[in-house]
């Protein structure tokens, strides 16, 4: 018997959320006032194949808010939750800090790797999540395991940097191992999903996996590799930050174009992306390439 | 000359908000459709002499929606904030996780007890916060200092206890000390504003300082000590939390009555409370008592 996997979009903006709180590029104006442009929420992905039990992707900062506007979400008791899984694709703080918020004695698994546990582990702010109630599961990368109920995952390695505040001296921006993770999932009877919200680089191994795929939601951080710089709000290039941009040469939409997947969404979009305007150029660049923007409260089923 | 103190509710609620992520009391229930009480946010103050530098007391994890709710904090400029300082009364995940959001290289200072930044120091994920634009500057207790242009402020010590993620073996739960402080600020020529979010028991110490003051924001996590037991979520007392109830001979309604405080306002709601229900008997009990119940976008002059 085939199985739907369902996935709704909780967060589809990057790391500070669209608006970001300090920030007034015309995007985050135009957010703020809602006429061209819908607010957005930091990255996370709510998946599952039964409508009953859901794993999470990502534990934004915005989580409390995205379960409230997301009634699939809500709990039916008195104190409990349909959110069962927790999974984490690295240790970025719009990545993992929602864990903080989800500290109220409701058990839950949260799997993740090695290398991002450890981040976990050497801060004890994260003791408030109680372990008598939360279990953390260390997982391997290339071995399936169940992720929530009927739905498999598998976690694989994809370019990417440690977290910003592990930073030190110079630092490898597309390192190949457990701080930045792909996620394969497949519920029975059904093609594969794979979601990758940063990928600093479109390895040829990374490029063999991917190829016919029937859905892929990807890293959309930025349009431009300088597009921080050119909007005035920063100094830090696209690379630098451990995302590869869009456009260009290295880019993503030109990474993709031969790879014949069905359906490719960007998430993970940063508030200074031109692509957030409709009306935009790079928009219509990103549609004509066959891409998609994800938005807050989207869902798309397998 | 007189300046007005200005005081901003950005969060009224107790940790985990209302409604709470994983909650179906009747108060998160009613908070979720919105028609009888609406949704509240996490615990946070912003005061001003001027209206236009902000300090927060307590980052609340809803600090992004927040600040996107209140006019009064967006930036002005391509990257700014009017936001230039925080002050922490606790070391609890309500009042300190909002930090990590603030990562953005926006200068500002935060003021705290050395024992809150032994906590902050410890946990290598408040990195995020650059050292070249945040700086943290400890206080000590009943010495006032300069919070925020023409602000002051003094720390003092409430009976309160270690954050949650730091409890071991047998906790104290009313320590006075550098965990849990009350805040009393000061505008030049204005009369004084109090701030204590977090209060275990009234002691005869605190009540002489409270004594006529003009405007008291307080601790109004719970109205009956066993009110979680009750409603059925929980089995954490009041008192285990670290926090006195409204009711009762212990309570703040009794504690207040003979302290002759113009205007008394109850903040760091819990969700399990009966006050939010505007027509609860408890509703009625804390009004006839001459007790407000903050809101979020509640403003306050001095």
């Amino acid at each position: 018997m085939k199985h739907n996997l369902r996935a709704l979009v909780l967060g589809s903006a990057a790391g500070g959320g669209l608006p970001q709180w300090n920030c007034g590029c015309a995007n985050c104006v135009n957010a703020r006032s809602g006429i061209d442009i819908l607010p957005q929420t930091q990255s996370s992905l709510a998946v599952t194949v039964n409508n009953t039990d859901w794993a999470i992707l990502n534990t934004s900062p915005d989580i409390r808010t995205q379960i409230q506007d997301n009634q699939q979400l809500h709990p039916t008791g008195l104190r409990d939750s349909p959110v069962n899984s927790i999974l984490l694709t690295n240790g970025d703080i719009d990545h993992i800090a929602g864990l903080l918020i989800l500290r109220e004695k409701h058990p839950f698994k949260v799997f993740l790797t090695r290398k991002i546990a450890k981040v976990i582990s050497q801060n004890s702010i994260f003791n408030a999540l109680d372990p008598e109630f939360v279990t953390f599961h260390e997982v391997a990368l290339n071995h399936p395991f169940e992720l929530v109920k009927g739905l498999e995952a598998e976690l694989f390695a994809v370019p990417g940097k440690v977290p910003l505040f592990m930073e030190e001296g110079n630092v490898i921006t597309d390192l190949e191992g457990e701080q930045t993770v792909g996620v394969r999932l497949q519920a029975q009877g059904s093609e594969c999903m794979w979601y990758i919200p940063g990928c600093a680089k479109l390895t040829d191994n990374l490029k063999s996996r991917l190829k016919n795929a029937s859905l892929v939601f990807f890293d959309g951080t930025v349009f431009n590799n300088n597009e921080m710089q050119t909007t005035k709000v920063g100094i830090k290039t696209g690379a630098r930050m451990g995302h590869m941009p869009m456009n260009g040469e290295q880019g993503s939409i030109q990474g993709f174009s031969d790879l014949n997947v069905t359906r490719k969404i960007y998430v993970h979009i940063n508030n200074t992306n031109p692509v957030w305007d409709r009306k935009s150029e790079e928009r219509k660049i990103v549609e004509q390439a066959g891409w998609e923007i994800a938005r807050d409260g989207m869902e798309v089923t397998l």
